[in-house]
């Protein structure tokens, strides 16, 4: 029997040239992080199929990879359902086996504990270019910092890490549930069905505010509610305009947030549009990359776990999203029974590897390569003098490859440069002159 | 509903303080091993189960994951075997994975091929302390070099590897699946009962020789070979013994190659031994770490696919071992009909940080790590200037911590000390004197 070659459906060999861009961005993602003081933890890829069917998860829950039980546990006959089958499956986030692992140890763990993740996860997507069924996440978390410290410290170090990996000129995007939900509760949405307006206005950059307005009231909202609803999103771009295209993000943001306050006084808690407000006055102030916080009500973030900010990187030049999060207080509790304050955010790390593959990236300080070519006829001894000398050079950390010299010597130089050997050492089996 | 907090039975939740020492020894073993030209590759965790229950792996194969099969391919009421409900697997090993890869990406890898992979494997092994059904293995693999340059490099880079890790006195323990043939082949076992024999001697460390003879004729092996099979192991012992104590492992090794090249002529292909001797000879010559190269003729690997020298890292100070590899020259061919010599070193990863965490392992070089205390009255102002402070401080590659002052600032510093936080600096609403 022949094996299969292919990797399977939906996911990827990664080769040689593209594994070492992905090595370089975790050491910088790393080391950056380490500087603001999150630590590295790992959980097991695999998790209780409860946890992750416990409605935490939104459309993923439908996307994952389950495990057979094993051995005795597995009763084919007796199964009428998948979930007599399984126990265990593959994760589709880093955020579900956090909270688990924050729960499990909680009385070992730091207040406030900050956690760096760089883990695969799977979801069965319809594969498709530039999407995999295994990919590499990489999350950032607070567990138990309740002010916008956290959101701050997220934000800086989010943006630190980019700015390091030559990313600039883009921007985080921040809103926050609670204007989310104040502006569907003025328009008088039903408080249930919320979420069902918010599906409708994430699609606003596709459809823009007649579409929304049209499959608002398509889908059962009243025409007063919709109407109402657009036109707070129509005041906020009126607001938006008056500062001026040349007053900044910073103006806009502050016409918008100063609109919302007046429009949504009394429905909205009051500290929320403060808080906000600080959170991007404190990050514009200390930022170290090229970008800038831009306030955005149209940014909804699918995860019904979300409670307060929740924010996204936009890379406008290249029209796409690099990452998001938010604040999710009340998901500790699903596993304790109490609340504790918590805050993330993930870096789209498959997208900056494709960006930076795309650009043709070099990595900056890479150690000289050497190669010793080995004559065929080479005896034992001139072997080990070459192989003995590869060793003194490995030891002054250059990277020293041996290999057997080919009888197409031009040709296997070519194919060596063309992977960065810059120096070749020849051995025969007389000492060269 | 409350969620369930402890990780799945048998799979573990990594702490940062096992993680901080995780990653250190992912570096080194990173840099060391580009050193020796060896290039970082990643292949999906998921494979094909025909792929997986090729009988490549052993009892491995007993142990795997099956991943039920998703959405219309699943037909339940049709299935009458796990084999309808799975169509793929979580990996056992990275060998099996790799030669997949080479076979598939060939055309587009260097000649010869030299990979290093870091990755978790699965295996639903019983769980018992120190042994889990997730773990990371730690594999290079050099593919088509047929010559004993690829042990050479193979055993140094992995030596030099642990001897930069801290360990030293430890041995490599050398062995030639054709030198267990011909020892079998000289004994009078019939060759389609070789592997039975192997199982047997692969206890010789538990149950004597004795004990090895004992089971042999218990399982149907002659007496006769049984009694010839371990007159040969005698011979070693006896061998050894003869060149003294005193004489070193080269000496002790080199009298017992002799004595087997003298037992075994006729029966083995002559370059064998000798090619082991070389092996042998050149590793001692360059090696960089402190240990030695030890044959060891009851070594048998349980893999079922070397076909040549195999090996295994012995601590004898903690009575284990730490690794294996071997070189397989036919695996390739079961996927490509084409046979290309390959050849693999495994560091039993999870080994090595068993030993660390408990020999208090400290990190050398690790940066400053400061922590900035906020008192909770602080003004909006002074949050900023502390913010911008520690983000100057980390632009010079320091960690600096930015935390709310609790009520019980003493606690809270010797807790952050224990962190290894070593310098603290206070925020409070007055700027201090």
């Amino acid at each position: 029997m022949t094996l299969i070659k292919k990797p399977v459906t939906g996911m990827k060999d990664i080769l040689p040239a593209e594994m070492e861009i992905r090595d370089y961005c975790i050491s910088v993602i790393s080391k950056t992080y380490a500087e603001f003081g999150f630590c590295r933890i790992e959980t097991p890829c695999v998790e209780s199929i409860e946890n992750l069917t416990s409605k935490q998860g939104g459309d993923n829950e439908k996307l994952i990879f389950r495990i057979l039980k094993r051995g005795e546990k597995l009763k084919l006959e007796n199964a009428s359902s998948e979930a007599d089958l399984t126990d265990l499956g593959l994760r589709y986030d880093l955020t579900v086996p956090l909270v688990r692992y924050y729960s499990e140890h909680q009385s070992e763990l730091p207040v406030p504990f900050k956690a760096l993740q760089m883990g695969n996860v799977w979801r069965a997507d319809r594969p498709q270019k530039g999407r995999y069924r295994q990919f590499m996440q990489c999350d950032i978390d607070i567990i138990g910092e309740p002010t916008d410290l956290a959101e701050i410290e997220l934000i800086l170090a989010t943006s630190t890490t980019l700015g390091r990996l030559g990313f600039g000129g883009f921007q985080i995007r921040i809103n926050e549930r609670r204007i989310l939900k104040a502006m569907a509760a003025y328009s008088g949405f039903p408080a249930e069905r919320f979420d069902e307006a918010f599906i409708i206005l994430d699609k606003m950059d596709k459809i823009g505010i007649e579409g929304v307005s049209k499959e608002l009231t398509e889908s059962g909202f009243s025409e007063d509610s919709a109407a109402r609803y657009c036109e707070l999103f129509r005041g906020l771009d009126a607001a938006s305009a008056a500062a001026g295209e040349t007053a900044g993000a910073r103006a806009r943001a502050e016409a918008e947030l100063s609109y919302l306050e007046e429009k949504l006084e009394g429905v909205i808690e009051p500290d929320v549009i403060p808080n906000l407000r600080e959170i991007m006055n404190t990050v514009e102030k200390s930022k170290k990359a090229d970008f800038e916080v831009v306030f955005d009500a149209t940014i909804v973030r699918g995860m019904s776990y979300y409670t307060g900010t929740i924010f996204e990187i936009a890379m406008p030049e290249l029209g796409i999203s690099c990452g998001g999060g938010g604040r999710y207080d009340r998901m500790v509790g699903r596993f304790t029974g109490t609340d504790v304050p918590a805050c993330g955010f993930s870096i789209g790390f498959e997208r900056i590897i494709l960006i930076l593959m795309e650009q043709g990236f070099t990595i900056p300080g890479k150690p000289e390569k050497i190669c010793f070519l080995l004559d065929k006829n080479l005896s034992r001894e001139r072997l080990s003098e070459a192989i003995a000398k590869a060793q003194a050079e490995r030891e002054q950390g250059k990277q020293v490859l041996v290999v057997r010299m080919n009888k197409n010597k031009k040709f296997q130089k070519e194919q060596l440069t063309a992977q960065g050997y810059t120096e070749f050492q020849e051995f025969y089996a007389e000492a060269l002159k």
